[in-house]
């Protein structure tokens, strides 16, 4: 899932991420509730007639935004008081809250409301916030429930045009995995979690933030076993290529990462040997594609001379195709992934991807 | 013809412009010249292929540019020495240079290289300025006619891959009719000029440089009838939908500015009652389109609430959106146009569309 921040996924038209095969964006509940608001969303009849994107749509809890907010925020046993990053308003986030607000934004899938920590926390302050999230979950379950048998969804009727169909199904609520990189944290929080609901899929929070690769990698495996087979595993704010290979064959079938386009808006474009600076001075002149092998709506058309003349002219365009490269480049991987899962080749195919990607572009001349 | 200065229309991809039916774009030789040099734009095998643009293409001269860096350009009979704007560097133009480089850019239409004056400048500086243009002229055409003689040509061969068509037929030279606002210089320059040659196309520059509509206009309504009138009538740097309409009824096929790319970065979109601010508050809950009259790709999906939020929360789509609806609506306004002239109701038509955009927007609620 690219990651549409402010219901916008950044740099591209909804165009693009179709053209490109992505199925699912992800928006954050934190920014919208801020700006516009998740009233204003309603009114305009949801996020999908907003941002006019109609496939599916996860909103996260806002939980790792305000968790982030060091010294804007406080937590208690109810949920957390914290100060807006864009006026310094207290606002505050509860299990409850939250899942109104995700209701009101009208997302396919939302997120439960967890309590997130640092990466390297101890097993004392990890046992805390996960069985805290696993509380909160109980109360965010409880309030989807109630809201579900009276009727309330998340869609203004009638307020709008109908410019993109409207969702009508129920949300699908995930809950989080957590317990940082404490086997025994993460395979009590699976249990738990796993027996509250059958639900539609699951989330594995806490990881790429910080820890090391041996340690995600083993948190995966260890949870593996533990999570539904049927029911599709979120690894949340994951990642760079390598990463998700590394991930798809530990069981992942869902990401989100800013990281195509950040990255991509930075001057730093995915290619299938490594990542390349587009900014290098000998491109000035270089007539190919960023990448050979990709068939994305820059590639087809524009050189790596082209790209590198619009970033280093502070031209928008440049920030919408290396960004569209970069979405195109990470779904097309996950497309060639679930190809080899399919033809029981995944463990090949992910050596062989991560072979390649190591061996890095060609060098500077 | 939108503009792009620097090989891209800003904030829009060459798809954006076919889809809104533009047929002919303008780039600009002093900004290419400096960066990233015509040299490279050849070797990339012209701007045609380096910008994915398989449609006409002129290029100025680049005197318009180069007489703006008031203090930093000295100006003879020969050509003007200046500094560049982004590193300070000494160069020079000349009327035999200006071409040497537009045909390295490879253009399909290029502008002779002319001695451009303040809007107000008297009769003396004016006439000076006219027939100094007129002897560059003369060295412009013969520069692009020993080049012709030689087989010059402006597409390096082979040396890129080919991505768009390469255009090989010769390139077109506009000639510019200056003068000011002084009817007998203009009158002058006409004969003088069209006399000289055959010209594709001719072009009228040092209008919409600060002086009054009626004297904008009176200048028009002079050239008419000096002019052919079997080819097209280019006037420069204009304009706004008004002075299109304007000029439209006075016989002008073809114009080019930076407003509608420009004013849509600025947050301004024009409508058919009038130009919107988009980020009026008002419009934060407002679910219909900039324009009900437009079906651009910006007004056939989004909201002014969705454009306002985007543009308020700095997001790219939000430039590109607003850019895109006013190149359409400019576009559509000049398709109108020409319909309205092959059915003989030019006037009535202007008339109309002149009332319509004068009785404003509906004002702020």
């Amino acid at each position: 899932m690219p990651v549409g921040t402010l219901g916008t996924v950044k740099a591209l038209d909804p165009e693009d991420l179709q053209r490109s095969g992505v199925e699912m964006v992800l928006a954050n509940t934190y920014h919208l509730f801020l700006r516009p608001g998740d009233d204003v969303v309603r009114e305009l009849g949801g996020l999908h007639r907003f941002m006019a994107w109609d496939g599916p749509i996860l909103t996260d809890s806002g939980g790792f935004q305000v968790f982030s907010l060091e010294g804007l925020r406080s937590v208690d046993e109810d949920g957390v008081e914290f100060r807006s990053h864009i006026d310094g308003s207290r606002r505050r986030f509860t299990p409850e809250s939250v899942m109104r607000i995700q209701r009101n934004l009208g997302a396919d899938v939302i997120m439960q409301f967890d309590h997130v920590i640092p990466g390297q926390s101890d097993v004392t302050a990890s046992r805390e916030a996960s069985e805290r999230s696993i509380r909160w979950l109980e109360r965010c379950l409880a309030e989807v429930r109630a809201s579900e048998a009276t009727g309330h969804r998340s869609q203004a009727t009638g307020s709008a045009e109908s410019r993109v169909t409207s969702h009508e199904s129920p949300q699908a609520l995930f809950p989080i995995v957590q317990g940082g990189i404490h086997p025994q944290l993460r395979k009590d929080a699976a249990r738990v979690i796993t027996g509250m609901s059958d639900w539609h899929g699951v989330a594995i929070g806490g990881l790429s933030v910080g820890e090391s690769k041996p340690d995600m990698y083993a948190m995966l495996e260890l949870l593996h076993p533990e999570l539904p087979a049927d029911r599709p595993r979120y690894l949340m704010g994951v990642g760079f290529p390598e990463d998700l290979i590394e991930a798809v064959r530990r069981g992942v079938d869902l990401f989100d990462c800013v990281a195509p386009t950040r990255m991509g808006r930075n001057g730093t474009a995915f290619s299938s040997t490594g990542r390349l600076n587009i900014k290098r001075a000998d491109f000035r002149t270089d007539p190919r594609p960023i990448d050979e092998a990709c068939d994305c709506a820059a590639c087809r058309r524009f050189s790596r001379a082209y790209l590198r003349h619009l970033y280093i002219s502070d031209e928008i365009l440049g920030l919408r195709l290396l960004s569209l490269h970069n979405v195109h480049f990470l779904v097309s991987l996950m497309r060639g992934a679930r190809a080899a899962i399919q033809a029981g080749t995944i463990d090949s195919w992910a050596s062989e991807w991560l072979d390649r990607l190591a061996s890095g572009p060609e060098p500077q001349t």
